[in-house]
């Protein structure tokens, strides 16, 4: 089986193409584990599938390194739609791909070579109604620079959804001590009923801030575009940044919009074809 | 350039066949960082280069994933006998691999498809006296057994060099809180003038063992050849196995004896080719 392997913003996956490959008699599940294995396999944070799609120029199908099913990944998309565009099976730059949530539109911006070099992805609009989040924070509304303290330490505390929550923290230093230290505490912190997401941002002006992750269920990751989604929404509903933004993320940078015109958040970054080979197994 | 995935007891390597190949003028250190890294380029412990040699069948050229050469490593070298063999570079099922710790002597195990299922190698002869190891544990001659407190946890603590210093610990649950609690107190610790490598070893029988390694300068890792190998010696210097044992590392089983008719310590274990793929960078 061929794959290839490619990153968006340091979050990588094992990538096959599907219109070539035929992984009908294949149980997903297990080989997503299998390749995903960063010492016995490919390695990756999962495994994703490129396929053919009746209402879009493709269709992602992903799975996480431990086999289970997920919907979307914004970093991921991003290199589902350089792969269909550099590969020829699609000739669109302004593309939609099929994905578990929801057809997105994606538009490609390409190099003097022709490949693409970054894209950016509709990635909705936000949702910031408590209960809708969800968190137990407030009764109802939205949580904006709401005071509250998380293993003993105050912060002021917003709460995005991009499809999943996020506890977006400003926060003069985003270190060790807060994001390893205090991560796994607020993201299972009872006030968030599913747990959380949580941002930790540094502002370095109106126009640029720094992000840490933790990320439900996986601990500090190099890059997560809903979180700097949610950080960007964050960042206007508290007055820190403008609409426009610069997030350098432990991986790489991504630039977020959140158009007043639609209420949608747009993200734009990389996407990277790292190798290409051979699976046996 | 082509590569080839490989690994011995987890312990992976980026392998580049320079039989084929030409990295004269690649900075290869640069090449092992970016090839290493586990997001953004292949992924692994680090590069292994296999040479031509002229005075054995092959030479295993090492890199770790931070850019510095190595002398040797006993997982590594393991898969470098396979690779020569399968690919036909060598048909000596005896072979001679040069390391920068010398020629050593390895002999392959095939299986019914004419391929090598594992190998073992010649680790040579422990070093036991401890100003050689070195320790300052006690004053001179070896440390067998020897009571000492780490972190305020007491132990009896064996010393052993197999060219690089091990601490083995036998421990009844070589537990998170002892083997990533203190394992990097113990290789700091100041009776340890080059740090040293920390075997925690739980004793299932004479025979058989169960091991989890603090590296010296890696932290926990899935194998250690020469970790493996002190704890064979160990085990036999305090009684407590005999001289051939089956360790169970968290990446894979080795089998080691310590031979008496010429103090050598034989380390047996696994070689597996995982994908081989191409690296345009």
């Amino acid at each position: 089986m061929r794959f290839t392997k490619m990153h968006g913003a340091g979050n990588d996956y094992v990538y096959v193409d599907c219109f070539t490959e035929n992984l009908d008699s294949v149980d997903l599940s297990e080989l997503s584990r299998k390749i995903a294995h960063r010492h016995f396999g490919v390695g990756g944070d999962g495994l994703i599938l490129i396929r053919p799609s009746e209402i879009a120029d493709a269709k992602m199908q992903m799975l996480n390194a431990d086999g289970s099913e997920s919907e979307m990944c914004g970093n991921g998309v991003r290199c589902v739609a350089k792969y269909v565009f550099d590969h020829g099976i699609s000739t669109n730059a302004q593309m939609k791909i099929e994905t578990g949530a929801g057809v997105l539109d994606l538009s490609l911006h390409l190099g003097d070579d022709g490949k693409t070099e970054s894209v950016t992805v509709d990635m909705g609009e936000p949702t910031l109604e408590a209960a809708l989040i969800p968190t137990k924070m407030v009764l109802n509304g939205p949580v904006v620079d709401h005071q509250v303290k998380f293993g003993g330490h105050a912060f002021t505390a917003t709460c995005v959804s991009m499809g999943n929550p996020h506890c977006v923290l400003f926060v003069p230093k985003a270190s060790n001590e807060l994001v390893l230290g205090l991560g796994p505490t607020i993201e299972s912190d009872p006030r968030f009923p599913n747990r959380t997401n949580v941002e930790f941002v540094e502002v370095i002006s109106a126009d640029e801030v720094r992000q840490r992750t933790w990320e439900r269920g996986s601990g500090e990751t190099w890059a997560c575009g809903t979180g700097a989604s949610a950080v960007c929404v964050a960042g206007v509903l508290t007055g820190r940044t403008n609409r426009r933004i610069t997030n350098h993320l432990l991986g790489g940078d991504l630039v977020l919009e959140w158009d007043d015109s639609n209420n949608h958040v747009m993200m734009t970054g990389g996407a990277t074809e790292v190798f290409s080979g051979d699976w046996n197994e």
